[in-house]
């Protein structure tokens, strides 16, 4: 690999997600562009190729990896396929940018994070969140110490449900909404405070607009304690009406900001006729809509992107990390317990049923795994 | 007494509430009019009296009672003295409005209802929550079918503490900001959602900015399930800087709006000098401020005392009763047995401790106690 | 009369302004009752008397006049009618409020104030905007010297055409959204300013959404400059979709301050079935909207009222008078002549066409009278 | 010159705008970078070098345009040396971007288009608000048809007074905030209504705050009629208090739409202690404050720098021309004549005045040439 250049990407997934990487990607030239794309169905790589200018398509994932130019592969594949397809980049000697959430069990989490700590490349979590350029402001903000100390940091996002139907499949997707866009939330609570260690975890959560459609949950609200005595408060909704909501709130003893990414940013707007696009998953873009500019931009999406690449390039530390995207699935898994239980859930969270997976508690308990719960919780966590 | 013209009104208390009592009164003079205040503090009354025009004062509020022509007293004094005063009040044949929270333990609430239900005389609870118009409009709204089923409803009410000092000795105030002002939220919630059963109540609080002041929590959230499956989040905090806040969110599965009655409603103002009045708690007149306007107004009060004083004369049906303040407290204790266990706390909430008064429990709970409760949650609640 | 109880009120007209009227009085009862209304029409007095509970009703007005204990009446007639029915009430000794704009001419307001003033009547000019409780603390923040010396004081008031059909018939009309609603804004300027002398007035306007329906134009801008050095900034549109919008600003050396009647008081609301009621003009309640609370509060109509009715019983000073009803008039014309001839006009305003009505001049304009009018402005305004 | 990677550019001036652009053509590595700057103040080009890594300074910007491998020179210089500095670039054969104002009369426009022209080099304006995300998503709605037929453009900026000293001495600056901002606004309103002819211009200003330091106005009001019957409504102010403000509103008969670069897009920020940067001109950081985020991208500057650097590739066509400058220019003058006579002025501008420098009009117009320009306006604009 040479240490000068764009780095050169190719993309596993050519959805949703695969999108907004090639999109990203191609934001940010001076230090990335996209070389190649893989995509099991056949014809789904070609149509993002033929977007996005990309010169290289696969169906097997595997065989892209054999290039030898290729430095990092961004995996946009669902979450059941992470771990292993992490695994293989790495045992082709190549960085990994993977999606979130990480993995499906934290045996999953530590095996990624060991093979990529073994093969030397890097192990990047996507979450755009630490890029969000208002948010980043607010980060800097704090610390700064503008709002004093941190006591309440407030994430959310919420709409009117996923953009794939397989996420309505609690076995496809592992959960609802906690699991889909929660792991936003905890990520965000815990780099903006600093990551400090998380002492508990107490999630509610049900299902109230997709009972039709799902067993998963469409709304939840998670509270996490962190040991600097800062708690997180994270809510969640695929039952939100009116278009796409991500906002946070931070509250120091010294001051407090609000951010919104869409009612706070946008154009307010009115239109009898409509126009071409107004916002992720907007009902409509007649009457009043809130539409976004430079959406991408504005996530962070580019930033993240050209963050990783400078990390190949190792002109910067990588900020989000597979150890990030261990702790964003542990706290999902207590906050699913804690759900089922009602009580707060210590961390560091122990699965009380060995050999289950994480990913699949909340689903599959029964009265009796109750019952056992509440008492491990009264008695406190075994160890394993 | 009458059955038309103004009700004529004794107001018990001349401090910050005592104020906000007759200057509402003042608003309304179809409705109502202060004839005499009660103060035990020699010359408060006069004060207050002198602000207002009003003509007779007292120190000692039975002699107040006395008055023949007085038909409704209002009751700002301090918390523990809420029980004795609607027994003396009913006793002397007034009706009763009394302010939050309605009063120490629930057994002093079952006797303030069944008192006043004997005597024959209606015991109102002074929720102006219940009235303030943007919130009105709001369940307005929700009640016509505008956000489909209602499945989440949020308050908070936010500032830098309290207006008078006694509420920082949790001896005095029988807690901190969830006891202050989580008695609005929870009631906001309750009332906008047509008064469901609560199934069980979580909390979780701590002390964060002004610990060299109290023991009492400072910041707090509460989570309250109804069993229409509806969700109720309360946020409250001593510890928020920069003025007053006091919002709501409602979430449907046909809709959402919201609701903030200061940035929300306020004039962007920025100013060299400053001036007059920005709005309660305002740190400042300077610099940039949201200084709000007719305030009573915009928080209901003069609407509410007009809903009081036409219930008076039959007109009306109290919309704020004393059981709505029992609801109130119940979940109070409930939230602050919860923030101590980690757990989820069910309804009907008894005290595991006989004897004891409720609202000093958080503060006195020990070890003991904490072991004891922690038995109790997961055998279930015992019957008294 | 009396000095004392409830102003006993007749109302002339009975369709939109005469409903806000009846409603706004009905809310301040401890000051005015409305007993009487009149409308030519057959069976409209007898619908707003039984929205009301008004118990006399009157097809002719002047019957209305003969009522010994009517104290104040309102006219909510066709502008052409206001002079003459003013006169009448001033004969029957009965004090009047206007509604806007105040007459059709000069002559005719001159004829009104001094009608009024021999009978010893009160002239009271209708401008709500004066009692606008977001506006009045901005002026009180002014007063105050929040902002230092004000140099620049905007006022907008927009939405998409008039409710009653004849507004689009400049015969009957006198002109479009600037005679129509720039009255508001010329008012507002004059007043919050401290009622300045006004050196000269430029305006620009247009047909843009409307010509299908109308000669009158549908949007305009006008400024004007005062004698304390302080500009207005008037816009007013019925080109404008998306509901109402009023709004001010307030630019001082030291400060500035930012009101907004519907978007920065409402709340931001998203329904998928609709719901009752939004804001006045509101194309929908579907989508997303901006619902107003306590509308006729907050536009102030009840403030305004009952400040009428204590005016009449001594108790306040005319805070509206037929003299402001009479600058309004004049800078409408001058506005309209300064829109016809691209000129700044000086006040005191006289019509360059002797014996014509000066509401017409705008419409009549003929190329001759345009050559005409560009010399007399360029050797300056001729004395009558 | 070389047909492929980065176009290197050379920058002559080093203070505010110098440095924006130097930090924008940072952001946009993969299309140009900075290799020379030219600062006649000995020490000052070092010092911008320094910040960002610039390899070649220089004293003289003569010797800089001898450098063969610079391809595109941009001109932060004082106004007055715009046109000269212009033409000594494009006889070296190098690409021009100027800063706004393009210069000091309409003979010296005509000139730097020809002699670029001549010289087959580019002439791009530097007006940023063209490429400002949140304006270009307006335009993109407006030129979807969201809106209907578009018949108002307003764009205001406002802060409380200039960078520089130099801006206060209107010999230096040939005007106060109309000529320093309103710039922006005419060039605004003409790129987003397709650039159609214009008609006339009408100009209201004067000196409010700063009366002790300029002779200049410090707040303007523009109104442009265009021949598409489209009106623009530009405000600019050196007198605005609480930061800088930049707006635009777009009024359609179909729709409308609002965007604020600052209040619209901040974070609400209270702090006690204040913090690093909120925003330019920000009076401070304490207290409530609005901090923009990633400004110089919601301004538009990388973006622009990118565009004018894949111009010099042949990638794009300037959207920012010397034409487009020009046009500025005239409607600068011709609002300058209006503000002094108090004459709406029709376009094509001639100065009344032969010989004389446009710029300088306003500043020493005389009793004289008053009645000179009136009555040429009432003929009609002579032919040149």
């Amino acid at each position: 690999m040479t240490s000068k250049g764009r780095v050169k990407v190719g993309i596993i997934g050519s959805q949703f997600e695969g999108d907004i990487h090639a999109a990203s990607i191609g934001m940010v030239p001076d230090a990335a562009e996209v070389v190649a794309v893989a995509s099991p169905t056949p014809g789904n790589a070609q149509k993002l190729a033929d977007r996005y200018g990309i010169k290289r398509i696969f169906t097997d994932y595997k065989k892209m990896l054999a290039e030898k130019d290729i430095e990092m592969v961004t995996i946009t594949a669902p979450n059941n396929l992470h771990a292993q397809m992490t695994v293989d980049i790495a045992e082709a000697g190549k960085h990994v940018v993977c999606e979130k959430p990480l993995c499906m069990t934290l045996e999953e989490a530590d095996m990624m994070i060991e093979t990529c700590r073994k093969k030397g490349v890097l192990l990047m979590y996507a979450e755009e969140l630490f890029f969000t350029p208002k948010y980043v402001k607010a980060k800097e903000m704090a610390d700064q110490g503008a709002f004093g100390k941190v006591y309440l940091v407030k994430q959310a996002e919420k709409h009117f449900g996923p953009h794939a139907p397989w996420f309505w499949d609690v076995d496809k997707s592992g959960g609802g909404v906690f699991m889909d866009m929660g792991c936003h939330g905890i990520a965000f609570c815990y780099w903006f405070l600093g990551r400090p260690k998380i002492k508990n975890v107490f999630c509610q959560m049900g299902i109230y607009a997709h009972a039709d459609k799902t067993k998963g949950e469409d709304n939840s609200i998670c509270i996490i304690e962190f040991e600097n005595d800062a708690v997180g408060l994270i809510e969640d909704s695929w039952a939100r009406r009116g278009g796409m909501e991500d906002r946070i709130e931070v509250y120091g003893d010294g001051g407090v900001t609000y951010a919104d990414l869409h009612m706070g940013n946008a154009l307010p707007t009115y239109s009898e006729t409509g126009y071409g696009y107004a916002v992720e998953k907007a009902p409509s873009t007649k009457g009043w809509t809130w539409p976004v500019f430079e959406e991408l931009w504005n996530y962070g999406f580019p930033q993240e992107m050209r963050h990783f690449a400078r990390c190949v390039r190792g002109k910067e530390e990588p900020q989000a990390t597979g150890e990030d995207g261990r702790v964003v699935q542990e706290v999902l898994y207590a906050g699913y317990h804690s759900a089922r239980t009602g009580h707060k859930v210590e961390l560091p969270y122990v699965s009380p049923v060995a050999g289950t997976g994480y990913g699949a508690y909340y689903l599959t308990v029964d009265d009796d795994l109750l019952q056992f719960c509440q008492v491990v919780l009264v008695k406190g966590i075994p160890e394993p």
